[in-house]
């Protein structure tokens, strides 16, 4: 299992797309929210869009792995995505935040723990600038906020500098295939060998 | 630092040359030895040749960062290769047995240590036929020293089956990749971030 975390305007989703879309065996963690859809986004694809109610049902039945509020909004990770990816034996990507994934790490010492960073903090400004149509103050609390999340980092196995996307890349997919050749994934899979991990 | 160790007739050799060649900043630590050179081999470029004598000499003053008796022959790392290479901000390659991987990682503790397989015992029998004039003794002999090599690999951090030439190279560099993508490497280098390890 593979999680992911970045601070908003690090490029995590583009990042993640383009790792998604090139490593076979590593499926996509869908999140439920409450969180109303926005443009393009579709139900089941790139989240389980749920009301609060319903959400709230679901975490008092112990149904999430892990869960945050965010924004006044809901997010969280139903336990039955992680058992229907990995029994597929299929790896599993996490897009969650640093609240959900320090829930995960609790729960599940093996999990892969993935930071994303811009290469600097006016980097990080400036493409928060470009895409958003915030006002001063909201990207303020942006900035803020993202400031505030990367503390977290210190939590993490791997950290990405998101400067160049195609390097960005290149790492997210080297990580991934380095972790398939620990010792602890290998050495079960080798019956010939004899010899317990 | 990277040690990679690997039972005869795994092709450690071949793989960690491909590695070297297509990775930058990854430097090869020159072993010494006692055993005489093989055919092409050149001083100071596979080997460091050295008398027993002046191994002994280089072991008691404590020269050696590990050293092993393989074959009745003596292998040894020397410090100053070691500080040399990391001086020089590069990473460094050990192509050491078990018994120095061993020792290695008892003194430092965050070297990574690959391990390289054979796909199975028949084929690394196969290999070791294809390449050695050895008569049936000595390569029962050789068989039964990979077997018992092959035991510490649960010593090692990482295993590579070298299956396909190609995707066990692709997996080294992954490593390497991957591992520089370590969040105690990553963080030091970012002066903006103000946040320690």
């Amino acid at each position: 299992m593979f999680v992911i975390s970045a601070p908003s305007g690090a490029g995590k989703t583009t990042v993640c797309h383009r790792v998604l879309e090139s490593i076979p065996d590593l499926a996509y963690s869908i999140s439920h929210t409450t969180r109303p859809p926005r443009y393009g986004e579709k139900d089941g694809v790139d989240y389980f869009f749920v009301s609060e109610d319903e959400f709230l049902r679901m975490r008092e039945s112990g149904d999430f792995l892990e869960w945050a509020l965010v924004h006044n909004n809901y997010y969280g990770t139903a336990k039955r995505q992680i058992s229907d990816c990995l029994g597929s034996g299929k790896d599993i990507l996490l897009d969650i935040d640093v609240q959900g994934a320090r829930q995960v790490r609790d729960q599940l010492s093996e999990a892969i723990l993935i930071f994303i960073l811009p290469p600097s903090w006016e980097v990080l400004e400036e493409r928060l600038r470009k895409r958003q149509s915030d006002d001063e103050e909201a990207l303020k609390l942006r900035m803020s906020n993202a400031r505030s999340e990367v503390r977290a980092v210190r939590e993490y196995d791997y950290v990405i500098i998101n400067d160049d996307l195609d390097e960005a890349v290149r790492n997210f997919k080297a990580i991934v295939q380095a972790e398939r050749c620990r010792r602890s994934r290998v050495i079960p899979s080798l019956n010939w060998l004899s010899i317990s991990v």
